[in-house]
């Protein structure tokens, strides 16, 4: 079997740390590299512990290269307060080799990838969308080549950064924009989605005892703001990693979503239409729902095949 | 006990239909008067069936004047797809006494009932808030003796008429941000509550049985398109009433909202700002939740009331 | 000959003053009223200086009455750097009598004497376009009876009071832009046509020496911040009065305009397409220029004419 | 003397042609790249138009690649209508080695150009400014080593494509924004300027008699539409490489500049706070006037030095 080839582009961030740990471990995988962006903390944290990741998992042949500092058009905005002031607090992780980070910026590193790549490309957006839209602004030629977007981000309803804006998109609403409008095949797993797979306590505890991955999460998520450790934690960006995986376990929706840019209150508001009120044809699918024991269940499963 | 004074601004609407009937039967308010506003369908319209409600009630006592054709500074829209052409499509209703309206507008008439009170006024909108904006902007004399407004209208998430925006606010909201200006103690009644008070099937067709205003509300609920006939109806502006006289079968929060209206999408979508993000001082009180068989219990009750 | 209807709408100001006393004293124009509004100080301020102007020109047979404190949807802004704290800093008026201000609002009052007057009236706004705009929606059974709007605000080019927004248009850009879409006949004196009718020091000391009006007018004149007493002054709402009376003078031009609502940096500036861009009707007479002689002439016999 | 490096961002167009001329012959400027993108006309035709130019010119050693096929976020617009189909209607060029063209985009040429260079670079941009947006966006790393960018584009008044919008700032008001954002030493030359510096009849019927380059001049003016032939021509994007080679016969200031990117009208409308209302720090320099006769005899100079 010949494996899907991914680029990550990331903000770790603790429900990085567990996207990219799964898509690592997976077989179906072949990770082209990890594209850092500012995000969740700064971009030389990203890029930091992104590099820690690669170290802890063995993995430090996966290139990691860093992109955007900031966004297009606005001020920088960080969700320190939920994922800590480093971005993955809770763990004591060795210094990672500084001089495995690729020369290059990440767009550039992303276009010859792409560009070089006998098969499509699918890309894994999990932090705000300034390295993706960089990348096909500057050099549209990769177009052609890639298969499909899959990204964190947005909400069919209400946000956790703004009262109607997600963070990711919220972070930089005209890179999101850009996306949406590209023409690509596009996913979206909104907040909401997030909200009905929660990673329960039992989980948390029980992932600690598979193996040396398990037992970094778990300290993880002891600190983790995404919801709360005892009732139950928000992996959000590890559901783009499960859909991508175990697209089955999810309910979806193909419509029309644009990205609100001008708004006093509403900037980086994901505009799902699934009323159709806009008479718009349908750009994106949109992940609606999943089965929690399913999603937890594979969420086990996927961390035991980790290191 | 003395009744509470209530101006009701409506632009019925099936739904208003049913919010009148029951403010109108009550025994502790005092119906002040009915002040028409565009809407549901148009001003015509709207005073029209307003005239004819209170003809079918026997209230034709009761003062009908009508406000605002159109929005403070957007184009019109209307509802009639939900409500039918003439906004109560469904029953046949005599033809009203047009003598019978007031001669001066229904801002000049709230002015003046409100400034002749002795007691505070209450104003029940449950239609776009332009006659409401008018009268503040116009007349702010009028605010110390307004006891309080509670309007439907908004959603603490999706919209019923543009992606993220409620009918009522995105049909003026200009008009909607004046009134969430004011400094009044308001209430809001958003679309969110309205779908955890379903008027069930069974309900519709016990109410049919108990009087003429029940077999009236039987024909038009027939022909509402809010929601399904079968599965359940959304009664939306009956839930104002219903909390005037019963708020403690609700669940409130007092928090921020602010209404949109620089977005691109966004205009007319109602901020509440449920988590803090905006770090401003609570101005509204916003219907959560109620308990759906309450409800149905106290709907049933109020149209036994009625004539 | 009959003398011409019209009401005053103000906010004086040392440019309102003139623009005043020269309509008061002409012949041709019947003053129904003078009605204030917020701007270039508080409304309590404008609406003393109005009275005390009346007192001043022994006209307190003309009513004086008070409208809007505050902008439709924007939080005040004033213009107290150039007319100094009370608004007509320089002379020493006598206190007016406060018995006299009407009861009513002057929106409903300017909707009494319009809905009665056997001839239309045209409007002088010289000040922000709240009371105007609160007239029009409220009451929009004047507009068959309104003859022409004749207003001082907006500019073709540049601002004063934002980078692209005058003062008057950017106090209250809805309330503005309800005007333009009124359907009225409207003319717009910006602020450019007042840059080429400069009043001179000549002038400025020449009508000093007429009478007790043209006194009081250098005393302003000498601490008004429009212009430089040295260089010219931009007596900008005299200039609406003298387009009223002596059209001939002024250059005009047909066209289509509307004020910016939602801009970052330019709400409140007046759109106007002088070269066709937008492909709309013309709304609007917009006035370009004027021969700033004959200005200057017509200003001095004006003042003559003065008390 | 060392020659000034510079990069040459465009969209040809009849005076971007001008522009080009006149740096390629100056013996004080080294033109490191002539990069295109789209703008008065799509971006196929000006990479085709420059590179006809560089073969007209003699000068097929300069590389030219092109960029941006489109603003960033908004639909494309152009300005056929000032410069012909082609973009540069009235001459009858030879086809162009189309095998001429990089490679690679004009955006990572311009990247390796700035980073190898050991003097810091001048950019002039007289096109939408997506191509620059982009680079320092994508490339930061750059900035350190742009000595400058003096780009035409914007105004201090009204608008040549919008009633308040230039046409290269309209054309992509976000990129535009980005520039102005940069932290970069800017240059700005607006219309206005443009506006002071016509080229006469007389001056464009004289350099029809200097060399091939005025004949083709010459051929260009008589069907281009920027004013008219026989009272004097805009040569808007020259005054750029004037003010480069000849600074001293402009007038300047330094002032806060930004770009609109919320309005319904004002898109793009480039808001230079000449009167300081904003209260910020100076980030540009405005070219305000200049000396038409200089000018006009620079022009002639400078033509006499082409092929």
């Amino acid at each position: 079997m010949t494996k899907r080839p991914i680029i990550i582009d990331t903000d770790p961030g603790i429900d990085d740390a567990v996207a990219i740990a799964i898509a690592l471990f997976s077989d179906e995988l072949d990770i082209k590299c990890i594209s850092t962006v500012f995000g969740n903390v700064g971009l030389d944290k990203t890029t930091y512990n992104a590099l820690r990741l690669v170290k802890f998992f063995g993995k430090e042949n996966i290139p990691v290269a860093s992109g955007a500092r900031k966004p297009l058009l606005r001020d920088i905005i960080d969700a320190s307060e939920v994922h800590g002031k480093t971005g993955m607090e809770g763990f004591d992780f060795e210094d990672p080799d500084m001089s495995l980070l690729c020369q290059e910026s990440s767009i550039e590193l992303m276009r010859k990838i792409i560009m070089e790549s006998d098969e499509p490309i699918t890309i894994l957006p999990i932090g705000p969308l300034t390295n993706i839209a960089l990348l096909l602004s500057t050099y549209p030629e990769v177009k052609p080549n890639i298969k499909e977007i899959i990204m964190m981000g947005g909400s069919t309803g209400r946000g956790n950064r703004g009262v109607m804006s997600e963070f990711n998109f919220c972070a930089d609403p005209e890179a999101a924009r850009i996306v949406f409008h590209s023409g690509l095949k596009l996913t979206m797993v909104p907040l909401d989605a997030g909200v009905r797979a929660l990673i329960t306590k039992d989980v948390s505890e029980h992932i600690k005892t598979l193996n040396k991955t398990g037992e970094m999460f778990y300290s993880l998520f002891k600190r983790y703001r995404g919801g709360s450790f005892e009732t139950g934690l928000t992996m959000y960006d590890s559901y783009a990693t499960a859909y991508l995986l175990q697209p089955d376990i999810f309910k979806t929706v193909d419509v029309f979503v644009d990205i609100e840019t001008q708004g006093e209150y509403t900037s980086g508001c994901s505009v799902v239409d699934l009323r159709g009120f806009l008479n718009k044809e349908p750009n994106t699918t949109v992940i609606l729902d999943t089965d929690p024991e399913k999603f937890n269940e594979w969420f086990i499963q996927s961390v035991k095949r980790c290191c």
